[in-house]
């Protein structure tokens, strides 16, 4: 069965252990077709895994299996999990690196009121019923033995594997009636009525991804976008307008801080969490 | 339908582009192999995706198709376009970068007394009539919404994928009478004969790729490779033959300036566009 | 022949040089599968490769085919070899870049009292009958004309696609009765009946890993590790245990030194051959 599976991990590039999980998954199921997110995420980064991961994962094919291997955990009692939800599943584990994938199938908004449940920064969430939701605990598809400090190779990679096969995910463990996620970065609505975004991430252009999505900006004509100090005016529609900084809705649709061939990152020595702040232009009488 | 399709880009490795690229790819034709070329371009360097590209285009199965995605214009007036040669077809924006893989199908060589047609270095190009050159501009098989900033997501990549289905690229637009391209780095002869070639890439061991070829080297007996103010006495065979700086013809074919189990790059803080000269030695009476 | 083929390379990932050779694998068996275990081995280090390659070609489905080019002496006298074991098969050069995956294949232990037999610290060795060593002599399977710097594109890769559709080994040239081999690290024994090891790699996540492996350590109850002035008291099950250093015995079966959410070689300013002592705890009395 020529299903596909992707992987994301924060292994990096220069060891085998991304191969040694492919291995296992071809061993199970030899028709896979194995694409790679990302494995180069910052070792540990759950956060920068989540928000990568939420780039890629829906442009692939119903069914796709994606396996997220971001697991400072690993071997502890965190719970490794499934979701299956109506156009693809995930196999991770339940530590918040799944939270954009989450976002659409939540039962109700997270309360956010609350704040963080623990001192991770995770709550638990309730999922849609379209979602199938499953603690991987049946030891009988594991590797044997398994690594108390490799579950990616002896318990993802196979689990992941079988369910490309088409295996139903109840085989594989409980059903679960919530899952972690943290609460995900939104901008704030100033008290002028500006909106007070956060850089999410900075990718490999050094562009400044934020938090504020084209959609917060719709009907919004004149505005200006301040960010380390300095202000842009206006919107660009491509990277290729202008010559300075300059603020455009992305591929992702998030609004991003870029410099025309350079990188808006260093110019600015942004940081992930540095605020980005978007305000209406007054108009003229 | 089995197609091979190759990426090159210049989106890096640790974001999740390239893998939206792909997931586009499989859901339109999920049988599709695709491989990497290389994704570690330097940020908009489009001469060294083209020179990359150029090293490794030439060995892929007929029919190939190659993505190539360095382009800094993205979402302004360059085109995209379709170059369907004998043995392969490319899906790239009209930048330049594809001109080494444009080199062998010209229909007249590049009027270089001319100079640079334009502010980017760029000519155009007539092309023999064996290969078909087609500007992108068919809406019809674009993703839906076009992101401004991301072509090659959401045109390119499903051009390519229905390319490697076996659609005519006259499907997607119009046909072109001329393309771009950058004069190709030549050595230059001079006064005494010598020729003074230019570093047109430094690879992954330090090794210094030059424009001399092989060939403009053919029948030259005894040379010497002036670099960096260093002397090289006559061409080795292999990197394994002597201890300090050697020259060697590589496996692109060109002469290259490397250095036994270490970098040439480092030892000589050489950079793209140095000179190499080559020189014949008088033959003793 | 929906065959599959790792590839094990110093070529980095900034060059076409990775995809020359998938090209001209897939030309030759298009159903092939690849798997890339790793290309950022350190530019000509035939013990890192080694290492990296042993902990995951072990993994992979019987009749996998790993082909790995880590080749300083490319084009010179060292020879190209394959070994088919009952579970793979291997396409190298004869450098000791397959030191551990010929370790379970040892006809004798090699003889360590002899010590190195020559200046690159090679001994030849002989394997047990169940394993075929070829040279690769035959030049009718290589491309044609043979680059002498570049026989992984040339001659290794047409070799393992050729493999990869059953070809026998024989075809490709000479039977070989022994083959190099470096002599793997291992840990010694201390007057004071410690356990002296080394670090072997260091992964992405910082851990280092050892040659200590958890055979070693089978029975062991209360032990002390020393590493880098530091002391370690006992070993943990999983990287999550504890906040500073810690020991635990890693996916590949090894002693392993790690920092829970950090790097333990930048902690430690680690390297590649340090000493890693464990000792046992004397019981109180």
């Amino acid at each position: 069965m020529s299903a596909l599976i992707t992987l994301t991990t924060d292994f990096g590039l220069a060891d085998g252990y991304v191969a040694a999980m492919k291995a296992v998954i071809l061993g199970i199921n030899p028709e896979a077709k194995l694409v790679d997110i990302c494995h180069n995420i910052e070792p540990q980064s759950i956060r920068q895994a989540a928000f990568v991961l939420s780039t890629a994962y829906s442009f692939f094919p119903k069914k796709t299996v994606h396996l997220v291997v971001v697991d400072p955990g690993v071997g502890s009692e965190r719970q490794a999990i499934i979701l299956k939800t109506p156009s693809a599943s995930f196999v991770a584990p339940d530590n918040g690196v799944l939270s954009y994938a989450i976002k659409p199938h939540l039962a109700e908004p997270p309360d956010e009121e609350a704040g963080p449940a623990s001192e991770t920064g995770l709550v638990k969430v309730a999922l849609k019923p379209e979602v199938e939701a499953v603690a991987i605990t049946n030891t009988r598809f594991f590797r044997s033995p398994v690594s108390p400090t490799f579950h990616g190779r002896d318990i993802l990679a196979p689990v992941a594997a079988l369910l490309s096969l088409g295996l139903p995910p109840i085989q594989f463990g409980q059903p679960l009636s919530s899952v972690a996620m943290f609460p995900l970065p939104q901008p704030d609505r100033g008290a002028d009525g500006s909106l007070v975004g956060h850089v999410l991430h900075v990718d490999n252009f050094g562009n400044l991804i934020t938090d504020i999505k084209g959609d917060d900006l719709a009907g919004a004509e004149d505005v200006t976008i301040e960010v380390g100090g300095r202000l842009i005016s206006g919107l660009a529609r491509t990277y290729a307008e202008g010559r300075g900084l300059l603020a455009v809705i992305g591929g992702s649709g998030h609004l991003e801080v870029a410099l025309r061939d350079a990188s808006a990152a260093s110019l600015l020595d942004a940081r992930i969490g540095d605020e980005v702040i978007v305000r209406q232009v007054p108009k003229a009488k």
